[in-house]
């Protein structure tokens, strides 16, 4: 057979990798953030107007066909679907979006990701992530003494969000109530007897990973005041004769509310019961780099495993959780074995082997971009960001306070204030928030209380000046339909 | 409380979206760029010399303090953290990183991955990716229609790759197992009655994805030739008087051999014996693209669900895996309701509703790099690349044949090459593996089949020439080591 002749080096098969992929990548990116601006500008707003219908016609009018037969090229294509994603898109970089826990990312952190792109590496085998491999175990250890400050050897996870920081949690908590039910001859054959705990203002997150590791279904304990009771608690707790290993999930930072459940007395319980213990903290966690803030967090590093997530509270892009554990050992659970990825004999010769970090396999190596953020501002750096917008929730709490217009649901915790028309019923909250999203006005959440429907506005953006609130709140008082 | 100040517009916080963001991102990005370029000239080869613990010493030494207390600011930090990364990388742009199914990155797609990072839209609610949930909608039935060309509305999900779709895949057979067993009631009360046949073949994935779900450990027949064997399959499927619900799970496209299981004749056992099938073809699937090359994916269209994955042979960076479906009610299991994100009345109100899409919540818009290749490349601009890298391989063959000092394994199906020094034993064939990471000169696998251990050659980079292989062999040769 003749030897075949390599891809020709056209812009359109360039890689991104080598000596020559930065060459290849400018004028591609170049067109991509012109692309981003322009499509920016166009949309003039935090969402683009006219409502899912109108947004899907326009998106589909320039994707179609979306696999075409032959290529237009990579500066029509980017340039097309850059732009058609920037003009429809929901930008929490705008002020006026604020709904939910979705982080306008920084900068420099979009900047670092591009490499990781480029270069991708992946993290299931050291030869193909040599670097890699190391800068996730020096990020992960710094992270983890954050949250486990008084642990010699504390670890984390990094993961794809707070979804699967929890399903790892869960898993950690089933394979050791396996151990400590005698079972290890047939840890994976059986459902473990793992009982799970959880209030109402628990993620939803907990019960669907409770349902994909064939769990039972958490026992729920109702949270009128949106954070766990703990007299509840100890009653759910003393209430079986022979308890079943139990864990215990409390939050720190309600999707709803942005609440945190009273730690240091569940902690009490959970060891007083013998029960296990996991703390959701995917928003309230970077509270822990504020000298000021992480007061609220005391009793977090009692938490067998604690749900972090630096692409809400921290400015990353998609995605950036991660599973913090008080000691490496924790994690053994996880240890797994692939002869093409870690042979006994190259694990013998000093590979190291990364395949039980994850339940991926191939991993890209979201820890740069985390890494490049936390040098770049420091520790003091992000505090600052984080007791930004704490500040500015306050103030807007503040502003609702005082508006004749407004009901006030409660003082912020952390950075989410739930508010409403004074007097609107479910509809009129509902319809209003759809009436700012369909005219492309604002992006508010909405979230429900014994007291019935709120409007959520959940500040994340550390650029929200005073006047962008007072903005906000006038564009809601005119959308306002009863 | 007086109004807070916003945080300063500086370098550092800057953000990467709205419409000062591209100008934001310009510098940062041209740091990154140097960076990149800087430490691949470093580097000077597919790896860096030196083995794990001189890597480690070299990042460590850049990287610590991995938190400092004051920020370096983001030009420094860029400079420092993408040098170290880039020069301590196996990247597989480089003709001799050829170890794994680790795709080099087309430049196209890594530059549109930055706009998903920028924008950061997440797709578990319509308010979060207005646009990004109309492109992933589109974008995604056009690849699943790739798989099933005689279906009228097959979809596919995007996942993290091959171990998820895996995962999804088993997900889906349990609780379609469930329904069967008419436990409707109770679907995620105890664990399925499902029963998993694979072959020693198959992903370790299946196997992890099995523990995970509290399903049975996969009944493993043994595949001595490289491929599942129908006569076996068919005794597994016989030999039980009243069989449980059964998912087959064959492959298209081993990760040791690049072998293809024979489909058609796995299809028609699943179909007399009213087995479920399931295809993991995160390797072979983009045979599709060629009009030359699907023919060996014949019977792929009949199964339940197929893994793809364009990290592979798709030259997307990290991630980019799909689960296709014959139809989009066959995701129904997944369905999900949570309040803040679909709530009844937004759903009648027509926001449309994506949480069901996957198991994640938050969620990076992954398709926005495929559905820029798609276009940029067109079908037939992929198959080429495709057949490339398979005509590659096929030459690779031919120079091992024909040279004295190696003994070739077999002729590839798709593009992996076995082959090891001539007479080579284990140990040999395995420390001339690690002699070659050592030294930096090249990243080869290793596959053990029942002739023994051997090397790995995958390649997937179709800029790779006729005289890159010949050279690769002869660094195979010098590293030799009896």
């Amino acid at each position: 057979m003749p030897a075949p002749p390599a891809a020709r080096h056209t812009p359109a098969t360039a890689l991104a990798g080598g000596t020559q992929g930065a060459r290849a990548l400018r004028p591609l990116i170049d067109t991509t953030l012109r692309a981003l601006a322009r499509g920016a500008t166009a949309r003039g707003g935090p969402l683009p107007a006219g409502g899912p219908d109108a947004v899907a016609a326009r998106i589909r009018a320039a994707v179609t066909p979306a696999l075409p037969e032959h290529g237009t090229g990579p500066d029509e294509a980017l340039h097309t679907l850059v732009q058609a994603l920037a003009e429809g898109a929901a930008d929490p970089a705008d002020p006026h979006c604020a709904a939910h826990l979705h982080s306008p990312p920084l900068a420099v952190a979009t900047a670092a990701d591009l490499a990781a792109g480029a270069l991708n590496p992946s993290l299931d085998s050291w030869d193909q992530a040599p670097s890699a491999t190391t800068l996730e175990t020096l990020v992960t250890h710094a992270l983890a003494r954050l949250a486990y400050p008084h642990r010699p050897t504390p670890d984390a996870l990094v993961t794809t969000g707070g979804t699967e920081s929890n399903q790892l949690a869960l898993l950690l908590a089933r394979e050791t109530a396996h151990r400590a039910d005698d079972e290890e001859a047939h840890p994976a054959r059986r459902p473990a007897p793992l009982r799970i705990i959880c209030g109402a203002n628990a993620h939803h997150s907990i019960h669907r990973s409770a349902w994909l590791l064939g769990l039972p279904a958490p026992h729920v304990l109702p949270t009128p005041t949106g954070t766990l009771d703990p007299h509840d608690l100890h009653t759910a707790l003393t209430g079986t004769p022979q308890p079943p290993p139990t864990l215990v999930v409390a939050t720190a930072g309600t999707t709803d509310t942005g609440q945190i459940d009273p730690l240091p007395h569940i902690a009490d319980l959970c060891d007083t019961h013998g029960a296990r213990l996991h703390i959701d903290a995917a928003y309230g966690g970077p509270l822990l780099f504020s000298d000021t803030l992480k007061t609220h967090l005391t009793g977090l590093e009692r938490a067998h495993t604690i749900t972090l997530d630096l692409h809400k509270l921290g400015w990353q892009p998609i995605a950036a959780g991660l599973l913090a554990v008080p000691d490496t050992t924790a994690l053994h659970p996880l240890a797994h074995q692939a002869d093409y990825l870690n042979a006994p004999d190259d694990t013998e010769a000093g590979l190291p082997d990364l395949l039980h970090r994850s339940l991926r396999t191939t991993r890209r190596p979201d820890i740069l971009k985390i890494a490049v953020t936390l040098r770049a501002l420091g520790r003091r750096g992000i505090a600052d960001l984080v007791e930004r917008v704490c500040a500015t929730a306050h103030h807007l709490a503040d502003l609702i306070d005082a508006h004749p217009a407004f009901e006030l649901h409660s003082r912020p915790t952390i950075s989410t204030v739930l508010f409403r028309p004074d007097g609107a019923d479910h509809h009129t909250t509902a319809r209003t928030r759809r009436h700012l999203l369909h005219n492309g006005h604002a992006v508010l959440g909405r979230a429900t209380t014994p007291q019935g429907l709120w409007l959520k506005a959940t500040l994340l953006n550390p650029h929200t000046r005073p006047d962008d609130l007072q903005h906000l709140l006038k564009l809601v008082e005119g959308h306002t339909t009863r």
